[in-house]
């Protein structure tokens, strides 16, 4: 039995590769802010200025002074005199005089000697200036004070942050229409093989089209990487080698698709490990699919070399590529793995001792999701595409049972 | 009190105005497959060949008869003659005839007069062409049979399906580099108010810069339609028809962020209807925040009127721009909500009847994840910065304790 495989638990595995790959100092470039989706914030952002800058009303109704209403109620009302109406988007001069009220919008600058806004619902105009009021406020009700968001200089966006749709709105509130973003890592993507022709490619008999690396191209994509891909390798180790070597040289992290034999991924192993210090750290993980996983950190550059099938490329790339794009990013949020609950169709076993990831068909039911395990040959590329989830059994379980639920990761 | 808000369930809402927008027919346009990540999937694809087109081993190993490995075991091996080696990428022309055993490596194409795949392991080689085989296999073992995978004529990616990593792989597998995919909906983005200048400018005293042109650009981005900006519209009922006209006319959608003043929203409820049958749908919903919201459909284009803070926009983009974006595009997969389960740290009410979405700062913690609830005024766009994750409390429950668990949908 080949003793090639040291299985080392995946989360373990992780940490360890992790560790190594060196704290990011990624370059940086400028990208308008309108553009800047999914990007990381390379510099942290300090507010320039308040938000707001001046006192702002929450509601419609009248600037007051709020002592003026104390007591009121509706047998009762504060009685003042309407005196006029803040404008919207100019600065409020005319001041609020004691018995007056001044008419203002949402949003609207506060006059100068109101304190307060009471809203229109609870007011009556009788007559062309004659406004009843039927609740006291307090002093500051219904209104933004200036810098009741953010004061000058506080810190509002820190470095490393993803920007997402309500970070571009917070870089807009400051006229900041151009951001410094870290440069996305190059990935290189590598398959190997020789019974593997490129897609555009009609396969001889004993032939087949490569799919990994188109696969492997989306996958880095979607985690904010930008894949480079190469030429397909045949089955030699100083062609590579040769391959590797340059796909190294040329990227921040290089991902190769190794021949699913025993002996093509001894081959990657051994090509990996001329590549630079400290070269291969795990080589072999205990997670099904995905066993024969080699990972790998030379002259600072994470090295992936991941089994030629695609379930076991999707599960190892969510343990292992995604990581370590999302560090290479230098992205600092904290990464959720979002799920849904839903009830198993059918019963799963797992060994002790062994993470199993399976695909899983959800569907919604009256009593709620259910998961429909697929079980399957991971080689099948088509029975993942019905796959929309991905059902998880931890280390220490030795399956789930029919009935039971789970929590899926959703595909 | 005015009476132009009659407040809707949100879901209520929600389904009547999505029945109201036409099935659609998207343009259709060609794109690479390495490009199509994310887009639509505008016809049926049935598989032109099978897959595998040859049968497979799916381990390294021996080619046999599997007759003649019956009752092997250690004690009591078969014995079986190496022949040779099927080669990998070619045709397996030499036949294993009795006696024989083949050696094959994964993905490697069945020799002719085999059936099944010892695994090496199960193996021994003695001496240069001795094997003996310590377990039996069964006919089919460790092979892939020919349409195993799928069949000719097969449907293998419907119409309508969102492509995602493995639908490239399967779309490359078949040799098919190019796809029609559905035309990405455009959505015309408007923002109007007096106050409101654009970002670039310094606002003066009395002015703010918009955030919700750029924000909402990037939420409908996110959602997979393609953003159109327009310039602000002053507070002025025909330049607000006019630009709205235009944007119903020049898009498949239209997403209004009016000023917030009661006043404001009328005329924005107003202009919306003038823009054609059947009209507004919906002018106000059971939800906080985003109660004022104006839901239309004008000749078969959804319109959307939206409170404009950040909250609301976030909130009612989610319950109503982005399934109308999605009904646009096409797409037919459902729709699944992931979220984690984290425990409130404060107590968050509510009214019973009204639905309610609040902010939350979501934390891992020894326990599990933590989430703390963020407790402010809607028109705050960096509260909403440090927040991860939104909560949403149903419209039949009162609210949620300090300590509950709850479902947290990550922002």
């Amino acid at each position: 039995m080949p003793q090639y495989l040291k299985l080392q638990p995946p989360f373990i595995a992780r940490d360890h590769f992790l560790s190594q790959i060196p704290a990011p100092h990624p370059a940086i470039e400028m990208c308008e802010t309108v553009d800047s989706l999914g990007r990381i914030l390379s510099e942290d952002l300090f507010a320039p200025h308040p938000l707001p800058q001046f006192p702002r009303s929450t509601v419609d109704g009248y600037a007051v002074r709020s002592g003026e209403t104390n007591g009121a109620s509706e047998s009762l009302p504060a009685l003042l005199r309407l005196a006029g109406e803040a404008p919207m988007g100019k600065i409020a001069v005319q001041s609020v005089l004691s018995g007056e009220a001044i008419l203002i919008h949402t949003g609207g600058m506060l006059p100068p000697g109101a304190d307060a806004v009471v809203m229109l619902e609870q007011t009556q105009l009788t007559g062309s200036d004659n406004l009843e009021i039927y609740r006291p406020v307090a002093a500051n009700e219904n209104i933004i004070q200036v810098g009741e968001d953010v004061h000058t200089s506080d810190l509002v966006i820190p470095a490393g942050r993803r920007i997402r749709p309500v970070e571009i709105g917070g870089l807009m509130s400051f006229g900041v229409t151009c951001v410094r973003v870290n440069r996305a890592p190059r990935v290189g993507i590598l398959s190997s093989g020789d019974e593997i022709v490129p897609p555009y490619e009609s396969p001889q008999a004993g032939q087949v089209r490569d799919i990994n690396t188109a696969t492997m191209s989306a996958i880095v994509r979607e985690a904010g990487g930008v894949p480079v891909d190469y030429p397909i390798i045949p089955d030699d180790p100083e062609a590579l080698y040769q391959a590797v070597a340059r796909a190294h040289a040329e990227n921040d992290m290089v991902l190769i698709t190794a021949g699913s034999s025993a002996s093509t991924r001894d081959l990657t192993s051994e090509v990996v490990a001329r590549l630079g210090k400290p070269g291969v750290l795990v080589h072999g993980v205990n997670v099904r699919p995905g066993k024969p996983t080699i990972l790998a950190v030379c002259d600072g550059k994470p090295v992936i070399g991941l089994p030629g099938n695609p379930v076991s490329a999707l599960v190892i790339s969510g343990l292992f590529a995604r990581p370590a794009i999302h560090k290479l990013l230098g992205c600092t949020d904290p990464v959720y793995q979002p799920a849904i609950t839903a009830r198993l169709t059918a019963t799963v076993s797992s060994l002790a001792g062994r993470e199993d990831w399976v695909p899983v068909i959800l569907q919604p039911s009256e009593q709620g999701y259910l998961a429909e395990p697929i079980f399957f040959k991971s080689n099948l590329i088509f029975n993942l595409v019905r796959a929309n989830g991905l059902l998880h059994i931890e280390a220490d379980a030795t399956g789930l049972t029919a009935g039971e639920m789970a929590s899926i990761e959703i595909l």
